[in-house]
């Protein structure tokens, strides 16, 4: 087991009819004018805008509303808003959404409170501390952003798609997440959802790190929790259980608890994925979906006995040698993936040979990628040819 | 699933080499005058307060000292340290010990604030939400209180051993933990933690919340870790990645993230066990691990699947009906106390029926207890009587 640090101190308020709650929580914490920023218009389609809008009424704060952030959020978009803070004097920041607004959210935070670029913190040219408060109500479970400290951002004209932290200061001071919101949006969005949050999880499970107990037994149970309930979902979108199951689980894969004692993650697969969604228009966790069957088949030799205990643990295969388990174990993930509809081959998302080595030579910008094996350009480039496989 | 809030704010330094930290931790949040408190010799003979000490000075940090915390830690001394840290004008209180210190510490801290008498706290009387800020570093790992809200103290006259919280005040700012200290305790301190760790996932567990998979999963993991490296630290009591599992597991059972979605725990045993420590020189583990099988067996026929799912999912337990696994389960958490030197029985440390009527009148005095059955005296006398037995 590593040392480490482990401090969240994001409030997470959960559950049905939670959401009207927010203004009195921007109230308490003596916040007046605050930022309300969203993404498209389901907000108005499943009552949440109305939720929020007149709980911001019912506490006297006032609110300067910004929609349109998207998918694969942009850093044009972060910096417009980032201009709205300043000129109108914003206290805090209330993302409305999911990752993408509640990223966006984070760099807008940190830049309304950073005289200089603030893309110079994605480069890593600039280390920030200081935020406007972020507030959140999640309405889409994924990316896990409503409790942690991570962003990620596309700078458009570079086709780079570059994650930040603010430090503590990024944390949301509260996340509220009613579960019950989610059963309106299209199944892809909680398939899509699905499979972000398993491959956080496989990020820190796969990290190389051992004497990993605890955090093992924590990973499996997530993820078996995630397939039950996901599972359920398919057939049965509005189960409120197996929603509030899948939420909380998205949210706990990446709230820093499951990388303690860890490295805290390979993540060479969410490299790799950035550079697909920074050139298509595909959701992060279809192209997850797609690489990280692809990753593990390319470097489970490394440690065959963790491969095979997430097929024994999480897929109850017992049969066969360490590597016939582990290969076994990631066919079982793929297969996972086609049965709830996600694409799990390029061929599905019509990226062919020819367009992979200008992704390749995306990805390798931020090279050496990953921790249980360094990936520079050529494996990324083998990782990519099995992806292209059916 | 319940609705839930779920907020903990303490950051936790963990592994080792980390208590020399403590003093650059205190100069960073900006304080210049500590109590130091302690209980036994031990930390003299394990270097800690040695180290404690030196960073303390190396930071400029001016202390108190106050040492002679006892096990199941009384009131009179928290009086006496009030006094203390309001004559001296106390900026935070660092808590180095195990349980009994660092709740001393909460109620001292949250004494310190108020001008009234602490105990109104613990009856009720008054709700409290100041204390001095807490600092902890844990060298003995058991209640979990290193990362949560709550203190034990024990009212020696009345022997009233009850709870109390000052709300989000009562959280450690920081906790430090460095599981290779704890390798120098006897080994029945180990296994008195364990056994606390595990019982606090108990009531946690039988709760009696239905469509708890998340945190039942967590549950079930933290068990298995548990059993697994307290078996190899009794014959291997050195093993620094087995201690370090144990020590992770025993901070996380209690930190609030295993009763999110559930009823925040059932308590009974808790409270029955007190009564016994409030009059014997006992060990709280050592009274649990008599008291926990005793409501089990008292209590399961109300939820005998959740029972049954214990002794699948922690002791492999496949055979027989949902009663016969019930069962089964329930002996396996005694035969495991039994194969660690834990008392199964109030026998075994010489409390016979004519004890049993002045420790049920003192349990009942905060009755019904518990959740998943509502226990008045009656019962209450039930569970004791059960916990004669052998």
């Amino acid at each position: 087991m590593e040392n480490f640090e482990y401090y969240n101190p994001t409030k997470i308020i959960f559950g049905k009819r939670t959401i009207e709650k927010i203004g009195e929580e921007l109230k308490l914490n003596g916040f007046k004018k605050v930022l309300f920023l969203y993404g498209k218009n389901s907000i108005f389609n499943n009552g949440v805008y109305e939720t929020v809008t007149n709980s911001l009424k019912n506490n006297n704060i006032d609110s300067v509303e910004v929609g349109g952030i998207k998918p694969n959020p942009v850093l044009s978009k972060v910096y417009e808003v980032i201009e709205i803070c300043k000129k109108e004097k914003i206290d805090a920041v209330l993302a409305v959404g999911g990752g993408s607004v509640i990223d966006s959210a984070k760099a807008i935070a940190a830049g309304a409170s950073y005289d200089g670029d603030i893309w110079d913190a994605f480069e890593g040219k600039v280390s920030l501390n200081t935020s406007l408060p972020i507030f959140t109500v999640l309405t889409l479970s994924a990316t896990g952003s409503e409790m942690n400290a991570f962003a990620v951002i596309t700078k458009e004209n570079e086709k780079k798609k570059w994650a930040f932290t603010a430090g503590v200061s990024s944390f949301p001071k509260v996340s509220i997440i009613d579960p019950s919101i989610q059963s309106s949006l299209p199944i892809e969005q909680t398939t899509h959802g699905a499979v972000d949050a398993m491959s956080h999880i496989f990020e820190l499970y796969f990290d190389g790190t051992d004497n990993t107990d605890i955090v093992d037994e924590y990973s499996e149970g997530l993820l078996r929790t995630i397939i039950k309930h996901t599972r359920i979902l398919l057939n049965d979108h509005k189960n409120y259980e197996s929603r509030a199951q899948l939420v909380w689980a998205a949210t706990l894969a990446l709230n820093g608890s499951n990388g303690t004692g860890r490295k805290w993650g390979d993540w060479a697969t969410h490299n790799i994925e950035h550079s697909i969604s920074a050139y298509y228009d595909i959701a992060h966790g279809a192209g997850l979906a797609i690489m990280f069957p692809a990753w593990m088949k390319y470097v489970y030799k490394i440690k065959p006995e963790k491969f095979a205990r997430l097929a024994e643990k999480v897929f109850a295969i017992t049969e066969g040698t360490v590597e016939q388990k582990a290969l076994s174990g990631i066919e079982a993930v793929k297969n996972f993936y086609k049965e709830i509809n996600e694409p799990t081959s390029l061929a599905d998302i019509n990226i062919t040979e020819k367009d992979i080595p200008e992704l390749v030579e995306n990805a390798a910008l931020q090279a050496p990628l990953g921790r249980l094996k360094k990936l520079v350009k050529n494996d990324i480039e083998s990782i990519f040819k099995i992806a292209l496989i059916k």
